[in-house]
């Protein structure tokens, strides 16, 4: 079969590899769809980060070369011994987290934490391939209204759904989003599904506000207007309720923490490259917090799919399909360009 | 009666003024002792602050000059009409905020968040003084335990005791406070209080790290230990249950940060000078939070008052009397040379 093989930086081939098989508590999965991730293009360009060069993983027992790929949805093709879970055919996505299940985060339900924390796809081949296997904890069958495209993107609207529910808001308070990349429009899609209607997206990108505008989002232009000023307008001095900062820049911080109302949260969800300038005199002087959030759990996970069966996510303008063998010149580079905000790769074409 | 008068920028006197009267609702003390804030200091040498030099305050009317003096106790020396709640020769102690009672914050329990608050002592006439009125919803009696000594300390400590309870810890959980100044030294009382045995203060200062060990507290010296190391490897890797930055530098968040564990929580209770760099990732990689935290609310002063019936407090060594008279030179100056910790005034001599 074809696969997408990392080497480590600057080096990744389309390579032919033997077609792996399920052992036991696993599942051989043919893969559908495999999104490409901001942590794929960091692996490539700036790596090797998170894949290992020579130590095996604890839990995977794998170094580098491995097949990239941790977004991807398929359809069971074979099911390893005591598999139970699912069935040959099945449609699923699959939630790419191995974890230890001993430490404390794992012991606490937190596993997004687990110290020894490993993705399918980075320390274990992944699903840039024709077929991956996994162990079967990482599959969730998709609702049958949802489809094997939209299954490709549970993964990183996880992500964004798992720091929307940090924000512990409800459907009478306001948000506002910062940076409308793929986990800002998750961001919106998951405030959505929790019923807000008081939502607004931040992005100093004319195509990116077109972008997320088309799915039916109400955006604002940061170097346009005075954010902070016109929500205390909006808001009568009081605020919103919770602000994301999916953009992870020093601007974006400040605006927030000027735009949330006393005790209310700004949650964030970037990897910031460097300590930013933070204004920490407005966290006190109003009670407000910054809290952290990373990957996602279980629940997200059918969080998601329930949103997705109703009908929440929509891909209209944001999100393209390209062909494996095209990795890198129509995936990697245009992503990095700004040219793309999300891509699917086929892995059989 | 004597007081100290603020007119400004470096203009305090000791003048002679008429005595107040308490009007309805409102309460004449005889002030025992009164506390040097590090507010007052900023009034006095980088000033007018929160002292508003012409407009009036929209709650006491009261501009510059006005007396200072916002931590203090006292013996109740006359009762205004419709005052039930105290009688004549009480001992009480001043939560010295007056609050609208209509905005948001005030509306949902949160008063320290008023948006239009003012503090007895900044906004009114205050307790560096021999008399002073206050509303009788400023004042909490003392229990008989509680000498007026340390009810002058009520206010201070209950700052600390609130951003202690916003913590969220349990007598299980272990604590690092960076910084021994007064809400410091009121931190480790407070986590005390509430039955915390594993608490460590981060302190560069030889001084203020003697004064805290005399009181019981055990201390690390950042300069000569890897503070995020040690707790590593004290904790299995787990770091610590909450953290407290009463020091408000850089090098205490970032080191805060490195050792509080997944899902806990940086608690800000520092006057921040300007932004500071601050390793959001290091959020976002275990989930932690920065909280930040002002003032309090009579809840505080109840548990703060209740902890020192129960002998939890102890002035030794970190708390000075002089006399009024001696307020610039014997106070300020000596306070802004770090060469005290916390002074009281007697406003009697
Ligand atoms: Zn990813
Ligand atoms: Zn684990
Ligand atoms: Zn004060
Ligand atoms: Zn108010």
């Amino acid at each position: 079969m074809r696969a997408a093989m990392y080497y480590g930086n600057s080096k990744i081939e389309i390579v032919n590899v033997p077609e792996p098989s399920p052992g036991a508590g696993e599942v051989k999965v043919k893969v559908h769809a495999n999104g490409i991730c901001g942590t794929d293009l960091h692996e490539y360009y700036d790596g090797p980060i998170f894949i290992s060069p020579r130590e095996p993983h604890p839990l995977t027992g794998r170094a580098m070369p491995v097949i990239l790929g941790h977004e991807f949805s398929g359809t069971v093709a074979e099911i390893g011994g005591d598999v139970t879970e699912v069935s040959v055919g099945d449609q699923v996505t699959i939630e790419p987290i191995y974890r230890c299940g001993e430490c404390r985060p794992c012991r606490t339900g937190h596993y997004n934490l687990c110290t020894s924390i490993g993705f399918h796809g980075l320390m274990a081949d992944g699903g840039m391939a024709e077929y991956t296997v996994v162990p079967v904890n990482q599959v969730h069958r998709l609702p049958e209204s949802v489809s094997l495209g939209l299954g490709a993107l549970v993964e990183p609207m996880s992500v964004a759904y798992h720091a929307a529910a940090l924000g512990g808001v409800g459907n009478q308070d306001s948000a506002l989003v910062y940076g409308a990349g793929p986990i800002g429009i998750g961001l919106w899609f998951a405030l959505r599904g929790m019923g807000l209607t008081e939502i607004d997206v931040v992005e100093p990108s004319p195509e990116r506000r077109a972008a997320i505008e088309r799915l039916g989002a109400r955006t604002l232009d940061p170097a346009a207007v005075d954010v902070p000023a016109l929500i205390a307008d909006r808001t009568n001095g009081d605020g919103v309720d919770a602000a994301f900062d999916a953009a992870g820049v020093a601007p974006a911080v400040e605006s927030a923490l000027a735009s949330i109302g006393e005790r209310r949260p700004l949650i964030s969800v970037a990897i910031y490259d460097c300590p930013l300038p933070t204004p920490l005199l407005s966290l006190v002087l109003r009670e407000r917090r910054i809290q952290g959030t990373i990957c996602y759990t279980a629940d997200d996970y059918r969080a998601v799919m329930a949103l997705m069966a109703q009908g929440h996510y929509d891909t209209t303008g944001w999100v393209d399909t390209i062909p494996l063998s095209d990795l890198i010149d129509g995936g990697f580079t245009e992503l990095r360009a700004g040219r793309r905000m999300k891509l699917l790769i086929d892995p059989t074409a």
